[in-house]
């Protein structure tokens, strides 16, 4: 399963889909800070079910995967932290520097509430595990999560500037050691080092 | 900020916006999977443009935090992982065993894709962080997570009945030492632990 890689145009569907989940995005935020009446709740309602099953009419079963560009570039469509088509994802653009260094500069809404007006400490981990995972990956060779730990220094407020980074610190056999941490404006909020895993084949 | 707790009748808003989250996470889900043509993306976006505007009018600057039923109890209604009202939270429901067990069953969707087929990582470390900080959790004292590690021992697969449980291991003062694991019907996928810090004072 999910060996399927669809050969398409990608560049010409996110210019349909990507606007799709920002409008969703939008619809997330607005929704959770809302306090309509419940005749608007019930209008509105409506009118994401109707967009809901005309986009259900051509839904495919099963998860999105991974796509790639005619030029062999593997997009994660539907990622849950950097997917342009996963409404859920906030999403990231992550940087690769020619140095190692990975990193990825946004903000975080209600939508990723925890401890009120601050980002849920799993959705630290969230991202800190997609950031340092972004060190090991490479083309057609994608690499596994094998520990992560994470040392929450403070906690990190919404709807602020944050950055994610990381980079390796070593690499032994298809074992990578990956090092990194999320700070605001004020310094780092949590620390991270993982050890993400290269498949000795790749998975089925 | 934030230290506004307003005590309204919970259940009555609950049944008013928890099938509005509902309906958003079936239209994220099919919005994921859909293969719509360009015209009837625009349409499907025109309605989940004209909801937004409707809900809009009311929302709230900020995010929601935690509310209050007129007997106290507190409510995480925006909450990442629990929250009802939240449309990116799946939702979670967390139960307390008397023996000190926390746990929950739940599916993750296409919403939650990391490696294709599969949960993400992060998101792994996400319910984990959760449900192991429920062991600490108490009523009017929240704990926040210090430190959280987690150990994957095999891909979690998405679309399958999966338990999150935790249980306290010993306690240090302030410090709750919880550990937990994610499994599916294999088994467990995922192994975690963590140390969840009570504020000396509640956090301004």
């Amino acid at each position: 399963m999910h060996n399927q890689t669809p050969c398409v145009d990608l560049s010409q569907l996110e210019s349909v889909y990507a606007p799709l989940a920002e409008s969703i995005r939008r619809l997330i935020d607005v929704s959770i800070r809302s306090e309509a009446e419940p005749a608007a709740v019930a209008s509105a309602k409506a009118k994401i079910d109707a967009a809901a099953a005309e986009l259900g009419e051509t839904a495919q079963p099963g998860p999105v995967g991974v796509r790639h560009t005619p030029d062999g570039q593997a997009v994660a469509w539907g990622n849950a932290v950097v997917g342009v088509r996963n409404p859920v994802a906030p999403p990231l653009v992550v940087r690769h520097e020619a140095d190692g260094l990975v990193w990825s500069e946004f903000t975080l809404g209600p939508a990723y509430e925890g401890p009120p007006g601050h980002v849920h400490g799993g959705v630290c981990a969230l991202v800190l595990d997609h950031v340092l995972g972004a060190t090991a990956h490479q083309p057609g060779r994608p690499a596994y999560t094998g520990t992560l730990t994470l040392r929450y220094r403070r906690r990190t407020a919404l709807e602020r500037p944050l950055r994610a980074q990381a980079h390796v610190e070593r690499t032994e056999g298809v074992k990578t050691f990956a090092v990194g941490h999320l700070a605001d404006e004020d310094g780092v909020t949590v620390e991270a080092h993982g050890i993400f895993i290269h498949p000795r084949q790749p998975p089925a």
